[in-house]
This record gives C-alpha cells, structure tokens and sequence, in this order.
C-alpha cells in the first residue's frame, strides 16, 4: 500500500525528474500529474515534450494531466510549479489538507514555512505547526532551497558544527539544466561564460542563513554567517560547481575538516530514507575532483561531492563543492522533503 | 626600416599569434623563427600546424626554422619556448646581446628580473640597469606574467592608486587555449569544469604582487596585497574570466571605482606604442558582461574588460575580469613589452 | 558620395549583421534601419540587444529605429525581416520604387523573382524586367537563398560547368547561429547532436536548382540535377559544413575537380564588387580541412572553402564544403547582391 | 559458479567499460586485468586513471595489473588492447586455450577470423572451427566490428533481409570518446567540426560487407552491397550519429522498412544473452529523434536507434542511425560476442 502522491507542474524540467524518480519508488505512488492549459485533459505522455533520456515511464505516461488545483486523491504533492504561479496554487493545497513539498521559490523565507534540507535541519519542519495554527491549514507546506543553497549549506553544515561558520565566498559555475527549458540560448553558452544569473545571488546569500538558523519557536533564528555571492553559467548540461572560501570561528586544518566532511551523517541516513544519498557528502582527495560528469550522480543524485579542501591564504579553508542541481538542487530535494515528512509524522 | 625581431618556439600556440601579430607590424620586421629539432631546417609554412584560422602569413611561411640558439641578426626575441627549455635559452640570448621579450616563467620572479605589464609598471625596466651589472648581460631579458596575473593586475592597479588594494579573493574560469595543444582532451571539457590547473594558483597569488610592487633600487618591494585564488577549467576557446571581490584600504563606492577604471590610461597609452589597447580597460554596464565570445577581443584583444562592479557583502567591492589569454595574457603580452622596451630606450 | 541604403529587420541576428558590414562601406551609407513595435522610435543602439563582439557601429547606433514601411529615402533596402511578415512587406517596397535585397524565403522561388548568387548566376537579375512589367513595380526585388543551397550552389557551378552535375547527396552539419536568437535551446545542442532543421531539407533540394538553372525569357528553367539532402544541428557558433557527393554526367578525377574549383572566378571578381571573396572557393588539400574554426572567415566570410576532394565509391567525387551561414549564407549574401545591382545599372 | 574471464588493455577507455559491464555479470567473473609496463604490479585502482563517472568497481580496484601475456586463470579474456600491439598478443593468447573477444581491428577482415555481430551474423562463429584446425589454435579468436559498421550493419540486417540492400551513402557525426584519451584535442572540438577521422572511411565500407556476408564454408563471401562513407567529428560526449540513404533491390515504403526494423530480434533476443538489448533496434518517430544525449543508452547502452526513415530523392530511404559507440560499438559488443561464444558453445 503506497501512498499516493501527485506533481503539480509536471512537463517541465523538474517535474519531469520528479515523475522520473517517483516510477517504482517504495513508499510513494505517482496518481495524478498536472500541467498548464495547453495540456489539461491530455494524456502526460503525449502532452510532455521528454527532455530526459528514453520515454516517460509507462505508468506516468498513461495519467490524464489534470488542472494544478485541488480535488484529485493524493496525500502529498510535489511542486515543480514554475514561480511565477506556485504562490497561490501551493497555499490552495496545502488550505485543501495536502502536505505539499516545494521547489519554488515563493514560499521559502516566510517565517512560517519550513525551509528544509534534511541533513541539515530536519527539526525545522516543527514550524508545520506554526504554519497550521497561523494559516488554519489542514495540510502543510514544506520548501526546498535554491539549487545552489543546497550543496552549499550540505557542505557547511558539518564545518558549521565542529568549527563554526563566520563568512563565505562562493562563486559558481552552473549548468544549463538550471535554467529549465528552453532556458539558456546555445549562442550563449557555446564557448561562452555568463556571469550572470538573474535573482541567483540573492537567494545563495540568504537560504543557507535560513538552513543552517536555528529553530525558535514559531520562527528560525537567521544563522550568524555572512555570505557573498557570484554566480555564473557554463556550459555543462548537469551540476552545479562552487568554490568556497571560508571563514572559521576556531581554525581547522584540511584533515580535520575533511574528517568533518566525510564522518558526517544527516538526518535521512538514520531514518534510511529511500532517497537518501549514503554518505550525504563524498570527500575527494585527487587534484582535479570534483568534475561534473565524473561526480554528480554520486550517490544516486543525492549527494555532494567536495573535494581540493586546502588552506586559504586569506580566509581559513578553501574548496570545491559539486552538487546534482536538478536532483539534489531540486526534484530529488523535494522528493527528500516527501520522505521526511511521511517519516516524520506530518503526513496521516 | 623596422627593426629585425624573432620568435623563439614559433610554432607552438603563442607562438603563432606573435607570429601573426609581427606581419606588418609598423616597427618590427620577423626575420627570424626558431623551433624544436622537429622544425629545424624546414620552411616555417611547413613546419608548423598552424592552429589559428587560415593561413600563416606569407612572409613568415617562407622563413626557415632556426635552432633556438644565438647567432641570427636580429635586435629583439619575443620568446614563446615551453618552461622547459626557456630558462637557459633565454639567459644565452640576453647574455649574447639580444634584447629578450619572454612569456616564460622561468625568471619572472627573479630579483633583477622585469616582470613588466607596461600599463601597471613600466619603471620596473630599470631592473635591466642591474641585470646587465650583475650577470654581465649585454642583452637583456623582460618576462610578461601569467594569463591570469595580466587582467588582474590590470583591473586591480585603477583601485590600488584610488583606494588601496589590501585583499582579493579571485576565482577563474579559464579558456581551453591557456593549455596550449593539444592540452585539455575534449573528454575532459564537453559537458565539463575542471577545478583545476597545474601551477597556476601560486602564479596568480605572486605575480601581482611583484607588478604592483614598488621599485626599490635592485629590486622590487612586492605590494602589500593578500591574494587567494581557485583556478578552473571551463569550455571556451580563448579568454579568461576572473570573479574577483576586493578588500580596499580606503572604501570606495562601485561608481567611483568604476570612474578610476574608465579614467585609466597607462604608459603605453602616453607612448601610443602599437599594439596598446586604448583605453587599456573597458569597463562594461550591462547585467551580463563580460562574456568571452562578445568582449575577449575587445581593443585588438590588448584591453581588459571589466563588469558587474558592485558592492561586496564581506569586502568592498566585487566584480568580473576578462581578458583575452593567448593575447593580453601571452602573445600580446610580450609584443607590447617589446615596443615599450624600444620607446623606452632599451634597445639600440 | 556614397548611395542611401536600409536595412530592414535590423535588430536581429542577420540584420546586425547587415549593420556591421555597412558601417565603413565604400558604396553604401546606412541611413535607415527598421524594426519591430518593440523598437520603433528608439535609438538602434539602445533597441538592439548586439549579440555580435563588442558594440553598434556608432553611426549606426545614431540611428533611429523605423516602422518597416515604406517612406523614408533610400535607394536600396536590406531585407532581414523573419518570414513571417518579410512578404508584403518587401512587396510594397520594392511597389514603391526602392529595390529590394532579401534574405527571406517567401518570394525565393516564385517565377519572376530573381533568386541570385552572384558567381552563379548573375544574369537572372533580368527577370526584374519582367517582374517590373507584370507587377507594375517601380522598385525591385532580388533574393539570395538559403544558408546552405548558397554553398552548395557556389561549390557545385565550376563542376556543372565543366563536366555537368546530375545527382547530389549532401549530409549538412549547420552551426546554431543559423536559427537565430534565441534559436536553438543550449540543452539540445550540448552533448548532442539534433538530426533535423524545420523546413531545411526541402529549400536544399530545391533552390540549387533555380541559381544553376537557365534563364529561359520570363523563367528560369531549372537545372536538370536531383539532390537529396539530410540536415542536422551541431555545436558549432558559425559555419555549415556539407558531406556532399556527387555524380557527374562526364566523368572526372579529383584533381580535374580541384582545377575547376580553384579557377573558378564570377561576375563579382570580375567586376571586383566590394563584399567579393577573392578566389571565391578556397581549396585546401589538408585531410581535415575545411573546418568551421579555421575556415569560417576565409575571404572575409565570403569565400566558400571546398576539401577532401576524392573519389566516390558510388557516385564521382565527394568533398566537403564549408561556408559561413550568417555572412556568405545571409548577410554578405544580400549586400553582394546590393552591390550586384548597382553594378548592373538597376539602381537609379 | 561464474565463468572467470580477464580484460587485456583493462585501463584504457573501453578497458574501463568493460570492467564496468562485468561487475555483477551474471554469467562472468572478472578475475585478471592486464595493462601496459606502467601499471604492471599495481592495483588496479591505483594504476587506472578512471575516466567514467564514480570510481571503478570495488572487486576491480582490487587486481592487481598484469602484463598482456598468458599465464593467468581464465576460460575468455576481453580484447580491449591498442592495435599498435592488439594483433601479436591477440594471437598468443588464442593459441594457448583462452577464447579471445576482441576490440581491435587487427584481425577483423582475416579469413578465417569472425567478425560478428551477434544479432546479424551470429553463425559466423563457425569459422571459429576453420581457424583452430588452420593456426592449431587450442582457443579461438573472435572481433567485433568498427563503432560505425556495428549500427550501420544492425540498421542494415533487417532491410538486407526483406528488400536486399544494393548501395549505401553514410555520413557520420561522431563522437568524441571514440578517439579514446586523451584523444581529441579540446581546441580542435569546441564551436568546430572535424570532417575527417584517421582510417575510418575504409573499415566503414568494408567491415559491413562482411557482416552482412555469406558464411561459405572456410570464409565469408562478402555481401554484394556498395558504400560510400564519409566520416566526421562533432562535440558530443558518447553516440556516433548515421545519415544513411540506402538504394535497395525491391522498393520499399517508409512504411515498411520500420515495419522490418522494429520486427527485428536475433540470436541474442533469442538465447536471452544477459547483455542483448530488448529489442535490439528502437525506431523513433518523431522529427528531431535520434540524438545522443536521448537515445545512446537505448537498451542499456546495447539497442541501435533509427529515426527520420523517409523516402529519399535519389535512392529509396533515407534514415538517421544512432549506436553507443563505447559501449554497442565496443565494449559491449565485446562483451556479447562472449556471451555468444559460451551459449553456442565455444567455452569449454
């Protein structure tokens, strides 16, 4: 008896990886797609335009797209809703009693709207009942980061423990999937860089503050980190790079960090979470690692690889962060959120 | 009547585009190319797979390859010989009268030894008075800096006059051209970053300092600077990125430095010297540039353009550096140190 | 004194072509550029997002950017207008007395409009007698053809001429530039290969057959020669490249092939045209050559480079043909017929 | 109780495949890896440079290196060696009982060698009975083709069978992973197309022919079929692309041919060969289908996909081809060619 479970804004990018993952998984079954009125009514498999490899998977393919609003049968909802609509149609289902789990950015820095990685802030999801007590909902809302927040603040988290975190530079250099499609123009990316990407720096230097916070009562106390911020795209296809430099409360050689890195376990590795990447964090010691196509599909998608942790000249550490952006960054990072919350007891 | 040059390791990547850029040069005439044992004795037009779109140039194709060794008439060498072979080839030449022009880096960060980007330190050239004294020299030899180290220093030298540099954080993403060939397998670019490159962090983190350093008698007091980069590897043919955020002396706000960067002009400006980039750096408004493909060749490929000159949340100020690598940051490097070498005197 | 000309549809991909190759044009004054409701009444420099290295030409950006209507004074118009709308509009111009050069498919393969390459068929632009005559226009309209028929064509004429070509297959692999901006999603073009070009295949099998075709009175009878062609999109910013082979209805060896291609000389050379490539087919005898890097911008991009030249184990002969989609296939395409048409005495 | 089998040439890219492939084999345990003087005595793990995503398989990681000579434990060694050196030790190990699977070219077009294509021309085994009693062989040697004849072939088989294939026109677009590592110079790759690939046009028209040939007796009469290659790198990762016009013998809809592709199965649909995909030819019928990035790993990697099947002006079809050149064109044709071996008996 799985439980059933539906993808609002499924024939994009992310809900595609969403209806991807969710083909045979253990707890969860895939009952009801949704899409925009070019779709509605349609059968998703015809409807979708695949952009991942093969077909969509059969049991997907032959649901009928529905309207993104609530009426249909499932507990849980995952949201792939493009921005630009997700605000309105999340509250509706979660007013409507779905527990829904969040991959827009809408919702994510209200203060009563868990921001959750689940290796990193798993007991923020308690802000569920301040959200239902405040909004009289019968569901939930929970929201995943920004596909770069998220390595960044899996990263951080372990070094956060042991040392304490005070100031972060990040630059990165993002793939193309990041952008959704038809997203990024080839003359734009073709032997190019673009350093540039629209709202991007604001959401790195504020959702890691939010994760890594720590929780107060019906709100989450920002954590004392101070992150700046350049973003860039390149011509990678999938996984996000960051190099990080990092200023410590208590300085840390690269071995103890390392140690750090890779003795960390979260969350979704106690509870064994389907989901879960095991070990959330794989530490590389070769010259040139992490890389994208040899690293982001660590761990199923799902973890994060860090590797070329040395000593910074000015800060204390420096290194390089890879993470999947649109499985770890995204659909799987819903998907994770889905898995918590039935674990955790907020899905009935 | 030019004056006679040659190139040492004419065949090579950097090696071409001096090669290309001597052909009606307005002060030098190619008289001379030499290459490895492969080469020797073969027309140049045969001997070279030449890597740059068309032909080599007619007058150039029809010189024989020479030894790398003294001996041909000529007043200047501009030497593009691979690091291991440049240090006592180039010593030979200088010590045999030549005035020598090296994109090496084997004696950059010799005391009595240039390092000379003539918009940042052209007095820097004194050192020849005490490398003749002291090596007995009757040539000369002046090195250029790293492809990276050049559009940094350029960018940073406007805000150290203004405002003081005390820190920079620099992160690159570098084009494939900066490995010469064959270089970066394609397997390791297509649909990739690579985090890393051999060697060139420690050149970026000291080689600036030497350029905007202050000339102590015999040598140069290296600027009070601390400087940590992270070097990558990204999927463009030619032109560098640098993500840069600086820690001033003097805080300054993204309008006023943008104002010492747009009003900078350096001596080759003054000089008119032929292969200047007027203005030396462009400073671009836009969201969204630099871009490699749009700004690399930006004032014949000898300016540095620079974009996104904003606030920074840790230091002062952040923004992004590009310069054209194999030009700005090699070929045109030393060519220009050529013709400053000239105006200034130091060949007869 | 040079002749006032406009370029209609200035702002897009070709049209900023067109712009670049007028600015400093030793016939042509740019006086006049058109565009869209988006951009009417704004300055071209400040409604053209530049998409090419660098800036507007600033004569050109002075410009105030017009509705794409008849009215303003001008002797030829440059018609890079989308399909969608290029065909009446061109009409009324060429109605009101300005004499047209399009880019744009729509009129290509009707009756009485001249469908020109200069070095193949100049002697088509007669038909402007009788398009004048039937369509009572006191202007004109000439076209030039699709970005690949145009190499196809260029490098099919010295072979039809000398030993008569009577079946060509040819396999395209087309740069991204060629479906404009934003064009081709960065998506499907990394990693990838897409084996197909809306519309591509069937102006490739057809329009060749109008430009090697003969003048017959009030028509063109076309060329007796069958083409199958197969199109596809790679990662490359610039150049088509065609797979061709080819059977000849007298026989002939590669090097009798290579004779005919590098001899070749049209009406442009001969009247030494301004945009003309000199030769206009490059032959190189490199086993890899012609490649889109190296070979893209041979004669300013208006040379069309042929290699690998050798025997068919089917048909004659096979060979590469590589020419440079935006300029020799679009933008130098309309300006050489620009300048064909003054040269011929039809502009006034 | 598995089949020990070992990989010659096991660090090298398809070495690494099939190392890959044979973790967890069902039928074969890998129990020796042989490489060149470099690695010989080292672990595996620790003498590879892994180029594929993640790290090699544990048990792998744990052989240690041997050299390319017999001596070892094994009933099948997987030929992955270079052809510099392929043919001598290919041959030594056949000699002394091992049944050898090979990559390599060397053999391929000999006699009374196998060149097989399990679903094509499984039958062709029996030569393998010739070659014992010819060499006094105590083992056997078996190649598998060229990563361009395999998809061609297998798109081939099923049109030869219903319609006779008579003339072939193929031009490729392949992929870089085919010229191995380092191999393809990222400068010659990036926003470039190379029309040319060293040797590869001839085993393109010839290798099919004896594929698709008739076993008679002591050799294979070669099928009486004519083609025409031309062969050229693009940008992608992994999947060689195929546009193939094919004249035939009895005319034959679109209609019909995909009615005969996807009817297709062979011998290893048949035998139920752990490593045959199901079915082991996809047809796509959508416009833009095949590309790599969607469709090379078909059928685990193992099916061939054919899209675009259209009537074509000059012969009767046209189609586009898709194979995984790394793993349907080389390691896992190895691979399958061994699983044929030892379902029809050859192992002992």
């Amino acid at each position: 008896m799985r439980i059933p479970v539906a993808v609002l804004g499924a024939t994009g990018l992310v809900g595609q990886r969403l209806v991807r993952r969710l083909a045979n998984h253990p707890w969860f079954e895939l009952v009801a797609v949704t899409g925009s009125d070019r779709s509605v009514g349609r059968l998703y498999g015809e409807a979708v335009r695949w952009r991942l490899p093969g077909d969509p998977p059969p049991e997907a393919a032959r649901l009928t797209v529905l309207p993104s609003e609530p009426g249909f049968e499932a507990k849980i909802v995952f949201s792939a809703l493009p921005s630009s609509v997700a605000g309105e149609i999340e509250a509706a289902f979660a007013a409507s009693g779905y527990a829904v789990s969040s991959n827009a950015r809408n919702h994510r820095m209200e203060a009563d709207v868990p921001l959750v990685l689940p290796e990193v802030n798993p007991d923020h999801l308690q802000l569920i009942n301040v959200q239902r007590q405040r909004r009289g909902w019968r569901g939930c809302l929970v929201t995943n980061a920004n596909c770069v927040a998220i390595p960044l603040s899996m990263a951080l988290k372990p070094l956060d423990d042991a040392f304490g975190v005070e100031k972060v530079f990040v630059v990165t250099m993002q793939a193309i999937s990041g952008a959704g499609y038809p997203g990024v123009a080839s003359l734009d990316i073709v032997d190019n860089v673009i350093p540039y990407i629209s709202g991007e720096e604001p959401k790195v230097e504020s959702e890691p503050l939010k994760m890594l916070g720590r929780l107060a009562g019906d709100h989450v106390e920002p954590a004392p980190i101070r992150i700046s911020a350049q973003t860039n795209r390149v011509a990678s296809r999938d996984g996000h790079m960051l190099c990080v430099s990092v200023a410590l409360r208590q300085r840390a050689r690269p071995e103890e960090a390392i140690e750090a890195l890779r003795a960390f376990r979260g969350r979704p590795q106690e509870l064994g979470l389907p989901s879960a990447g095991e070990p959330p964090i794989v530490v590389r010691t070769e010259d040139d690692r992490p890389q994208p196509v040899r690293d982001r599909d660590a761990g199923g998608g799902m973890a994060v690889t860090v590797g070329r942790v040395r000593e910074c000249p000015l800060f204390d550490l420096k290194f390089v962060v890879l993470g999947h952006n649109t499985e770890r960054g995204a659909a799987g990072a819903a998907l994770l959120n889905g898995e918590l919350l039935v674990a955790e007891g907020y899905v009935s």
